[in-house]
């Protein structure tokens, strides 16, 4: 991984200093970039909500090798992890490689390692491009993540997307509020449960599944669990939309609770090594995203940057199951959480 | 922002240093200054009070284009947002642009946002007269705040203040204590509810209404009911007075309850952006003050600076109106604040 | 004040940085010298007990030119402080001036500021001699505190110490458990209760009063009131016998609690300026102790830096008691803390 | 001591800057070297977990000259403290005196300070060869620890441990999950409690007694109970093993409860001086193990290094039982502690 990340370091020159603990405070405010918005509270928050989160070790028990593979929405993964929809490498990244190598390094890097990819969405319309022919190369195991703009472009992105064979679709709601993109004539916004409803219903009638990206509230889970959503992605974006939200490990076990198994959730937001995920497998996630890392790795080392680093993750996540006694991922629940 | 706020460094070196985040902790101490007394325990706790609280993100509703705009104490507002009363430009500022500058800057720059701007007061005396003829050239439209003298100065200044046109006078008696303004033989000193409310009576008189600046309890907020202030402004005065005071996000909630509609509540202390006047909303306040970054952008950039700034918090707010679900001001309630 | 500080870390160098904020971070370990011990948890302790207090700022009074002046132990003082009982300039201050020097400072300026002044003991004994001296020069008016000694040493130090025609006599406790004392072949020790009991007997026989020093829990409060003392001292030592204990500020209520009245309760520990007296009399204290402040103002000014930095407190006192609505010492209770 | 880590730190160089406080940061991550795993947090936890622990400072009572000695499993020790079985001179602290070298200056320099030391184990052999070696050299006054191997390995370590003499085997089950030495062919592994269960019979029919090392909750505490166990070591393994475990002296308040008497706790994990000795037996523990700074002393000053620091620490013990008026061991319960 060092290497991957040195590199990286100077491929993402002005843009990511690839910091030895990724955590916000070093690029607060660099929007472009992969900074948090203002005075990146919200990122902020993402590390601290999970910092505060501590383990109980246990060793008497006979969880020698664990299973970490698990399923979430009909895919087999061998990990509950999954690389979040980023996209933008040009003003995000610094361009030194293009969309296609990464959207490539990403959704192909996913799927060896034995996970599965997401692709992002934007302006210039060659991000979202980049990404549809990345799942198309992959025979469709990938998943289209499509900003929730407003108008005819929602719907004929979800066309576009449809024809890379995925069976999968995500809305990540929580990219509105970007006032630039309204300024520039392309508006994305809000989107009311009816409006949702109607695109779920139409992704259902693919045959496909619908995940909704961007929840934040015991009120919203039970909103997206009413629309027929398949999973959701408990996610402040980021802290790239709105500073002083709070971390979303800090929301995630009302959400939990609030979902009471009728969906799966996802969970994005800090998670940096193997013990992060099972951390938010314990608070009630099924699976995580997982985004800055990813996108260090694929530029610092393209697809096989990527494996190295699911790699690595997947070991550290085998190791925390070993100390806390968990044979699989179903073991991994509130009993491996320390509370004072 | 980032050229006026570069001027603005420029034009007030060895009074602020124009920070990257102004939360008083470079300029502690520095009274006359920019900075907080003593420890500026006070500024930074303004600060770390409204850092504590976090927002709840929502994204499936239909706020898609919220509107700002609110009323009060009978001004249509474009935002809810008023310039504080802040003078001494030549002690505090360090005298690169004149008092006349600044006061027509701040009231003139407020005005064209759509926003109302203060006043400040003070010694020498060509303090309050920029103010007041700031206000004079903009038809009255500004708000006055006089300190709390003892003896006929403080009925005298009224009197002027009057001929300005405006329609509302304010008394920040959170500038009482100042020993050094005692020790110069002009005194100012607390003041008794009977003191405050004759002051009230006489400005009702005339049909114009009453702020009074510097409530920081619930028992004093009653009082303030009780003399018949129109408005109240929690504050501690940017931590210029009382080393040691809490944030005023702290009392604020508490402050709210207690005043149960009966008159209007204004805020300050460390609001920097959108996101700060929203919490400050929801934390019970109909309004907030702004005060060190508008000295600093009427500095840096004069009546151009103060709009651009304030032109930078509407987009701030209104994007985290659409995060949050508000589509009007009336919207941002204790629903919006995240709770653990 | 910034000219005795200047000078102070001219004269002091090697032993003491008069940092901006006298805090305990830089010197930690520094004993001898003018650090805590160990961490210095303790001697930061002080200082974060008292940071965490807050105050409520109030404005709708009368109370516009307090009163500070206070009676304790019978003696009449200008305001509630005492300068505490410090020692070996040598060793502890770099020796720049001689122990009588500083004893002549500390108490004749505590004298000439309204208040009064403690002197010091330990090995060698020019230390306690300096300092009787400089309380017989200003005819009695002064305090001793005696170490608890084992054997002989203790009664006559008192004896000695009578003979400065003094009417207040002091121990402090809490300097027992100086293990490098003890291998110098002249031990101190903690006393049982009717060892002191024994000791202000003898005291109270003379007509003279007993101070004992260096309780920090409520049952040795109890028993102090039990043995008959006259007052306590809450204190940690500045936090050079303990590592690890809690703030003074922090034990204080619940010492106050118990004394119910009994005996007057003196506090030291990390005051620093009149909000933190204004403070430890609000958390239950009838008057406080200051320390390392007053050897500072001592040893970068002698007897008119004492009472140029008394002179500040008062200014500070005063301002604080006319933001908190305070027109007496007796008005500093309870309710001018906020709790939040 | 000041040589002696002076010493130490330019011995180690690379492998441990030996910091004024030994708390984890300047070398989180590093494994192997002398840091934590990961981002450190288990190894910052077990420093912060005990700075949380504050106090009673008492001196009004006879404990003017305590006695630490203690009874631990069997051994008359002239303090409750032991050296933490480490090993991996090469590879952990910079390989610049031999692993027989730094077991004697451990297992050698802790009998003659009237404590015992342990030994580790690891690959390659040479680690446990050395520590059995000293064991033998001090005529089995020592104890051994071994790794939870699978296999065979296991039963012929105890076996070759047994010729040294010793009456007491460990087992540090908190090693297991080390993927490494996995990938090497020399897996370790938890154990389920019929695996220990066997074990200590084993033991207990040699006459011998049996530690289990890495209890961090209280099930595990009785799961240790009902195995038979003698002692346990509330340890999280110095924070090397999984990431964000809490601090030991966070966990063994609750353990020790879970323990009522049935066997000795013994914890280890961020104890420096003696001071934080006394917390951990207020806390609920019958003696401590130190790690890192046993380690340094002997790498700085070999057996008097370790011997001299030793001796540091019962100053500080018995200067902290003098000011909490403990006379014995047995005085130091919750008695001592603050609590706010």
């Amino acid at each position: 991984m060092k290497e991957i990340k040195d590199k990286a370091r100077e491929m993402m020159k002005g843009f990511c200093r690839v910091c030895k603990v990724c955590d916000g405070k070093a690029c607060a405010g660099e929007v472009p970039g992969m900074g948090g918005l203002g005075t990146a509270s919200s990122f902020k928050n993402n590390l601290s909500a999970l910092a505060e989160v501590k383990l109980n070790m246990r060793l008497l028990h006979g969880a020698t090798e664990p299973d970490c593979s698990t399923k979430v929405l009909g895919y087999d993964l061998a990990m509950p992890i999954m690389a979040a929809p980023i996209g933008g490498v040009s003003f995000n990244m610094g361009g030194k490689i293009t969309e296609d190598e990464y959207a490539d390094a990403v959704v192909g890097g996913s799927k060896a390692a034995g996970v599965i990819g997401c692709v992002g969405d934007g302006v210039p319309p060659f991000i979202h491009e980049a990404g549809y022919a990345a799942i198309d190369k992959n025979d469709g195991y990938g998943i289209p993540f499509i900003k929730p703009w407003e108008g005819e472009e929602l719907e004929e992105k979800f066309e576009k997307a449809k024809a890379t064979g995925c069976t999968t679709f995500g809305v990540d709601v929580d990219a509105a509020g970007l006032i630039t993109l309204r300024q520039m004539g392309r508006p994305v916004s809000p989107k009311k449960p009816e409006e949702i409803k109607a695109l779920i219903d139409t992704v259902h009638g693919w045959g496909a599944k619908f995940i909704l990206k961007g929840i934040m509230t015991p009120d919203e889970t039970e909103l997206a669990v009413e629309v027929g959503a398949d999973a959701i992605v408990v996610s402040n974006h980021g802290g790239r939309v709105l500073d002083h939200a709070p971390g979303s490990a800090a929301v995630l076990p009302g959400i939990a609770k609030a979902v009471s198994g009728k969906l799966d959730v996802i969970v994005d937001g800090g998670i940096r090594d193997g013990v992060d995920v099972l951390k938010m497998l314990a608070l009630g996630a099924d699976a995580v995203m997982i985004g800055r890392p990813v996108s260090i790795a694929a530029v610092g080392g393209l697809q096989e940057g990527v494996e190295t680093y699911f790699a690595t993750l997947k070991g550290q996540l085998l190791q925390a199951m070993v100390l806390t006694g968990s044979q699989t991922v179903e073991d991994i629940t509130s009993r491996v959480l320390f509370s004072e």
